[in-house]
């Protein structure tokens, strides 16, 4: 059974998700819809970015991913669908997939035209709809648009490194649900510009010599003492995407409090690695 | 494969959703359930009309919309199941049904008696959930309940005219998730009224002499200026369900702010709009 | 078709629970996947318990229940499936499935050791979807781990009895979305150490000389006043659940209040039930 996905900033509230949803069975019977995530904070292109480039690759290929984020359409802001990586992608030309198209090529991109028959101010429902159901039923790009060679890029995506090669300056591009913050740091791109060498990372006051594997490598089974008082320490990890993380042990902002909280860590500050000379 | 689905106030956090769900699946191998929403406001008819008016309509035929909101059987608020506009509702007699029925005149409209085998406090399991398999299953609303003609109306729904026709006294009935302030003025309705005379909307101190068909007609794309600051500016607009709200462009509540913070627009706020004589 | 049901604290932004569907797709087209809650408190055993407790045995037998709490492996952690019910669970051995097992003994519990071959920072993705989807098919509990007898316990979840047998020092284990407070004091506990006495239930300074069967039984009828002004009065009932429950009629916490928030009553406070000399 063909799976669409849906990304938006709708909420979980108000009508939009579900008529979405509605639109979408009135036109296929035999259908499997996944929310990925209607909590992205409105408008927020980053925030989608990085949601939709970690969620996508679980599913199986061929699935419609359709992204609704600051979609009103207007000369700045066209529609375009794409396929990449076997997956196909419905959103607005608004950088929304600059992040996935940094690490895999699309095999095609097209700037959808079928609006000309429909005026909407609410195109996810009345546009995006019907070109997921489209290609659903085995429809091609190639009618629903002409083809486009390039998408618009999100500013700062990637972290810069410094003529030296002895500096990464990341920011800060999403904070998760327990509030550990990520940076725009893979571990790749680390790896690369480390090449073993010792390093500290900064962020804002706060210093770590070591970027862990997971969270639970923080506490050490041989010291009964740090087992029992490990909850709430700080630390770096590769989150589970691969990219660089600053994270407290069992976070909880209601409790012991999170990264975002207690290091006043938020979207878009920067985070510092140096590298030592070994 | 019939639809069934589900609108609350029973927030997503707690088990009660899950358990509806189990026990339509415990009935009904083939179902389709979808979720409207269950974030309305707890025991808040006037949200709740609002949602599932606008989210039933793109759902197929036959669709079966559950409502569990204030639905504790008392002497005062009875259970329902109504069809209409080829859609089954099933819900308490408090008043949720009559933003639609204002619209659609029901096919039938039964009171449920299937109750004298029930005692229950948890009504939508062990009530509701039944009636929707049965009318999944292809039952009939006579089976479940003896018909009545009328239903329980929500106080306030439509908006005032003065005697002269130059006036609409109206009020905010549903802030949504982008803190946009939607009235309950529709545009059939003031377009009636209006017969081609400029007016003024009056929110709070606020004054608009234009309503707008979609968010982005507020920018000039042959001002420059226009498009670079029309972030967080504030407009009227008729929304995707044609209702006269207002709204900011691009409105987040914890950046540029949105119409219901920065102008303090709350639920039952009047909204007045003025004609002139052309 | 079979069911896997989620529950995690995974919250309703981020990409996680979406890659555990995707994931789950990936292995089997015909299944249903149904969202138990992603609202559980960060790494909350207690709460998790709960919901997962008076969600599951609403679905139909041989359902699969995946829950992500807290589940990071670690000497300290180990992963368990158990089959209880004619259902599987699949957790962390950290106390989430005491309060089931508390009333039901388990048919089988194995300890997962599937992981020599997998090294993961995200196991409900790694693991816990793969145990899903073997189970699904049709697979044995056998084959994913070694059988083991006990699991970890969560401290002080039944509550305690004075030698008299005239109190029960119970504690409050769960506040659910309409503000209302949920204690460890089941009905039937209760009854077997009442046997027909008068009692008070004391929650911080408040009384309550009777347990109600429903939350409207707090109307009464015939008394006009009584019907206008009950909404935010204060009750003890049993819930749904058959849990002792401090509950405010019509409580939300954005208008009359809620009992959490009325009585100041919090996770973890004190109920107390005197029984009086009949």
């Amino acid at each position: 059974m063909a799976i669409i996905t849906l990304t938006t900033d709708f909420g979980y509230k108000d009508h939009f998700t579900s008529a979405i949803k509605g639109a979408i069975y009135s036109e296929l019977d035999e259908i499997n819809i996944v929310d990925i995530s209607h909590s992205v904070s409105p408008f927020n292109i980053c925030e989608a970015a990085y949601i939709i480039q970690n969620a996508y690759s679980s599913f199986p290929k061929g699935t419609i991913h359709l992204i609704g984020i600051d979609s009103e359409l207007s000369p700045d802001n066209k529609h375009i669908a794409l396929k990449l990586d076997d997956h196909y992608f419905i959103c607005a030309n608004n950088g929304i997939m600059s992040m996935i198209c940094n690490e895999i090529a699309p095999d095609k991109i097209v700037e959808i035209n079928i609006h000309d028959k429909v005026e909407t101010s609410f195109p996810v429902l009345d546009i995006f709809v019907k070109v997921a159901c489209h290609i659903a039923r085995g429809g091609t790009l190639d009618v629903i648009g002409k083809v486009i060679n390039t998408i618009k890029p999100i500013k700062n995506l990637n972290p810069f490194v410094n003529d030296e090669h002895n500096q990464i300056i990341g920011s800060v591009i999403y904070i998760d649900n327990y509030g550990n913050v990520v940076t725009n740091i893979k571990r790749k791109f680390f790896e690369n510009i480390q090449k073993g060498r010792p390093y500290i990372v900064y962020a804002r006051n706060h210093k770590f010599k070591e970027i862990l594997n997971k969270y639970s490598d923080i506490i050490n089974y041989d010291d009964e003492e740090s087992v029992r008082s490990v909850e709430g320490k700080a630390m770096v990890v590769f989150n589970s995407s691969q990219y660089i993380e600053i994270a407290i042990y069992k976070s909880n902002n209601s409790t012991v409090g999170s990264a975002s909280t207690l290091m006043g860590l938020k979207t878009k500050d920067t985070v510092t690695i140096n590298f030592l000379n070994a």
